[in-house]
């Protein structure tokens, strides 16, 4: 039984899916292995001040990519320079470290859990619909990832595939023409508004996951959809009631 | 344990898998499709010439993309304008047929069964080595191959990700790349020697896998090994022994 989204029209193929924050969470394996960091080195910072403000970095380092005034840097690349930028930002010279353990300390989003309810929401979905990550992370972090998270795919889309990043068009347009599919035939699920909104803009389908702590226990975005959606749903064994699996 | 590869040097971290004759037996199941269409069309032909036939036009028909005469088209899109050409060779005219059912006949490429020692050997190997197909087929073609025919991938390479096709250089270099490996990291596994000679000039690491029924009882190519592989392995499973795995 294929879903049929309100906003395509058309039966759903292929269910592809944002990452850091709606499979995995980020914050709270960051914020540990960045303990772990400081005190094997003998400094102080707040575990979870520090990965917001590596996270924080996030978007700002994509954007001259997406604007084309950089040419493409893989995800692996710009967390190791936006590791450097958040220790300057603490005041912290990054000489002060072993390279190699920065180098480690920055692999950790190659090591992240996924929630709870994912592996076994995507086995069900996958049972009916081609299913893949459809991420800002280059292709051998999303391997690294998915062996570590137990996540299983029919295919990987990493943004080294496109050579930008979402929410760029041709990220979305592209993950359909590899899938062989209309845009309309593939839906994003994503816990970002902002994401989805990109996916509805090149014509793919959208399913909102709510994750209200991905930014822990005081998150302010994100905390519903704020836009059409074609499904809302509260997790990925939501999704795939919803989706019918 | 990783096996380190005499060419290379290097620890093997991923095994990459031609598709077509190295893990799916194309001749069975492509006479088979072809054998029944003939029969529901009341037309006659020999199934194996036929997909003989078809098969032969493969080469010929990916040179133009590779020299860059032709801008990249699907295999999927070659595979049919293929089958309308050995039609033509029949002298059927290929409008006597409705294009559906051409369309039908065409897709068998996607429904392909393994060799027997495909499903088994690549789980072993998985196990301990990342694992993809790096095929001249493109995404959706293996994505859905790998679905029927039970092949479970940590990444899937199709020839659209590179925008031609093997043995170009810029395949496997590309593949190596995607993986965040040195190209010495890689092993290219193939039952055709052309095929690796174009991995080996990468600077890939190989390994043979003899399939000496691929072209039918009466086979004259790829016999044996014609070149200094890494290993030299008569199914997925003995690979996977000689691996370690």
């Amino acid at each position: 039984m294929m879903y049929v989204a309100p906003s395509t029209s058309q039966p759903i193929r292929a269910v592809v899916f944002d990452t850091f924050g709606t499979l995995v969470d980020w914050r709270t394996d960051v914020a540990a292995a960045a303990d772990e960091f400081a005190q094997a080195a003998g400094v102080e910072w707040d575990p979870g001040s520090f990965a917001d403000a590596w996270r924080a970095q996030y978007q700002p380092s994509m954007e001259p990519i997406r604007a084309g005034t950089r040419g493409y840097a893989t995800l692996d690349t710009l967390h190791r320079e936006n590791l450097d930028a958040v220790l300057d930002e603490l005041g912290i010279a990054a000489n002060t470290f072993d390279p190699k353990n920065l180098d480690q300390l920055s692999s950790v989003w190659r090591r992240l859990r996924p929630w709870t309810d994912v592996t076994g929401g995507l086995d069900r979905i996958r049972a009916d619909y081609l299913t893949g990550p459809l991420s800002n992370a280059n292709t051998a972090l999303l391997v690294a990832l998915s062996r570590h998270a137990g996540l299983r795919w029919d295919v990987v889309l990493g943004s080294d595939v496109f050579g930008t990043y979402k929410p760029e068009r041709r990220v979305y347009r592209g993950a359909a023409s590899l899938l062989g599919l209309d845009p309309g035939e593939v839906m994003l699920a994503a816990a970002h508004n902002d994401d989805l909104a990109g996916a509805a803009a090149a014509g793919l389908a959208t399913a909102f996951i709510a994750r209200p702590f991905e930014h822990g226990p005081d998150q302010r975005t994100d905390l519903f959809a704020d836009g059409p959606w074609d499904l809302i749903s509260s997790s990925v064994t939501d999704l795939a009631s919803l989706l019918g699996c």
